[in-house]
Parts: structure tokens; C-alpha cells; sequence
């Protein structure tokens, strides 16, 4: 069972090269595959799951939620019990023994006994804006400037929610076996030898 | 002509790393090559030059070298100038127009418009700890904290010579286009991926 973790800072491309590796490798892909779990296993809806948890800090869910709930304590603590639903899922994909690629979700720490091989993508700002508006959704009419803050915001969140989970810095570089700069590179041209990475590693444990 | 610059935290490898791929791949090599260069261009001794440049701060200067000179601020001058001599020192090895492997001495900033390919070697301390036992010189008696104060205050340096010359930060994992973690790894293993990487982007490129 080799289990190859993803961590990216948003708009890296990370989540493309841990998509292709599982397609080059035959890998089992999880992503957004664990919000919809842990949304099923709380009978919650999908897009306020990956709100509270995936990207978006409490301050972003909308009024209409907040209204519903009541107050911000208790979205503070609903979100914790999601990341431990998050956290569950995480450790039952792992219990299948199969050979998986996980994006994000701190999945590197918390499968850390099963040696998983770790890879942190990053870019520069200019490089990750470009990514950005390539991929934006139509109708979206965001500022360079907005687009940063929401990056950096992301980021911060992801920092924020591994030092909770795990006491661990979030893009420190000897938490990784791999930091990758997609800068300069096509995505599709490093997908090949992130594979060959990780097979070497795989293969040294063995 | 192809420039790969290999930086490193104090103890990971980084530059076994750079002498193997230089082998490796048919490329020269230098590293205390330029501190040599340096000493012989302003007529100093080696050893002078290598405590003051490369590893070590003023501060670390031996007695009998403060007194010749007389003043803290005049070895901080001294400093600065070594510091210029080595970046002509660099330059000069670029315009030669061959192949090459630098290891550390803010090449990759230095060397920016040709392009090179930059990569960053880091581990955890016990890995570096590990190896700096290893490599230890006959005689050497630095408990384990000694040790991981010097690794910090190289690596501290290490960083501030490099906000001095060239105002990016060091060990920034979107300065490097790859940053190696080589806890787990055998460092001969690590070498051939690299050159594959290398290649890769120099193609790329062309």
C-alpha cells in the first residue's frame, strides 16, 4: 500500500498534479471526494461542509447559515467536529490498503505512520494569479488584488487548520519529502517524474 | 550552457548532492573552488576568507586575526568587499560559458539571467545531526546541542548574507524550483532524479 499526500498553496496547480499522478500511477484520487463523505456521514449539506472546512474560514460562511445556526461560538465548534469527521474519513480511506493519492487535508500528518510520500507544491504570486484566471468560473470578476488577498487568505486558513490538527508548520519544507516550484513548468511535464519520485521512495521502504 | 546552483541548510547533504551531480552529469564544480579564488584575488589567506565568508560571522574571527586588523567595523568592511570579490569571483565563473554546479554563495540570485536551475536541500535537524556526526573531523567533541547551535547559526548566516545581497529571502520555497528533504534518503539515490529534473527544465527551455 503506498499512500502519496498533496499539500499546495491554492492556485500551484497542486491539485492537477495530484490528479494526473493517480491517473499515471492507477491510484485511488481523493479530494473533494472527502468533503462529500464527511457531508454524508453528518447529513450536512455539501457546499456548507467544503465552506467550514475545505478553503473558507468561519467568517466566510454566508449570513443565511449563520442565521440558522445561531451564533459564531457555535459554528467554531461545528467546525471542529467536522474536521474530526474529516480526520475519521481520512483514516478509513487509508484502512482500505489501497494505493491512493490525497489532496490536502493535512492527510500527510495524519496517516504519518503509514509513511506516506509527501509533496508540497508552490509558484510565485504572478504564476498562480495567471493559473487563477485561466480557470476562474465564468461571470467571476475578481481584481488581481482581490484574487491575492483571497489566495493568501486561503493559504492562511490552511496554515491555521494544520497547526490546530497536527502542531505542525504548514509549507515548512523538511515536513516534506518534495517541494515543488510550478513556476516555468507545464503542469503535465512533471507529473512523470513526481511518479518517479515517489516510486524510488516507495521502493527504498519497502 | 547550463548552470544548476545548489543551496543548502548546514548538514543536509546539499553538497554531496552538488559534487555527485557535477559527476554525474559532466559538469565542473565549485564550491570552496571560489572561496580560493576570492583569497587569491585580494592576496589573503584561504582560511581568513573561509571564516569570515562562507560559514562563519564576523564574530567568529579568531583573536589574533581582530587584533591585526583592530576594529569590529573594519572587519564588517572587510567583509562587505570579500562579499563583492566573491560575486565577481561568480560572475566570472558564468562567463566562462560551460557547464556548471555551484554550491551555495547565492548563485542562483547572482547568476539570475542565465536561467539556472535552482535547487534547495533541507532535513530535519536529527538527520542533519546524524551526518554531521558521520563527517565529523578526528578530534571534534561537540555535544549535540553545541552542534545544533552551530547548524542554527550557519544556516542564520547563511540567511542574512543573502537578504544583504540580493533582498530575497533564503530557503523560500518559491526561490528554488525544487527543495529536497533528504531525511530517509541515501544521498547517492537522490542524484540521478535530480539530473533528470535538471535536464528537464534546461530542455524545456531551450
Amino acid at each position: 500500500m503506498r499512500i502519496i499526500t498533496i499539500s499546495r498553496e491554492f492556485g500551484s496547480g497542486g491539485r492537477e498534479i495530484g490528479k494526473r499522478l493517480a491517473d499515471v500511477l492507477g491510484f485511488d484520487y481523493y479530494d473533494s471526494e472527502i468533503i462529500s463523505a464527511v457531508a454524508k456521514n453528518k447529513g450536512l449539506d455539501k457546499e456548507y461542509v467544503e465552506l467550514n472546512l475545505s478553503n473558507h474560514g468561519w467568517q466566510n460562511v454566508p449570513i443565511s447559515f449563520r442565521g440558522t445556526i445561531g451564533s459564531t461560538a457555535y459554528i467554531q465548534s461545528s467546525k471542529i467536529q467536522l474536521l474530526i469527521e474529516q480526520k475519521r474519513v481520512i483514516e478509513a480511506i487509508a484502512a482500505l490498503g489501497k494505493d491512493v493519492v490525497i489532496v490536502g487535508r493535512n492527510a500527510d500528518v495524519l496517516l504519518r505512520e503509514y509513511n506516506p510520500f509527501n509533496v508540497f507544491v508552490c509558484a510565485d504570486t504572478e504564476t498562480k494569479l495567471k493559473r487563477c484566471r485561466e480557470r476562474a468560473k465564468e461571470g467571476e470578476v475578481y481584481t488581481d488584488k482581490q484574487l491575492i488577498r483571497k489566495m493568501k487568505y486561503i493559504d492562511k486558513t490552511r496554515a491555521k487548520t494544520r497547526a490546530l490538527m497536527t502542531g505542525t508548520g504548514w509549507g515548512e519544507r523538511d515536513a516534506y519529502h518534495l517541494t515543488l516550484n510550478t513556476a516555468g513548468w507545464e503542469i503535465k511535464s512533471l507529473v512523470p517524474i513526481v511518479a518517479y519520485f515517489s516510486d524510488l521512495w516507495f521502493r527504498g521502504k519497502e
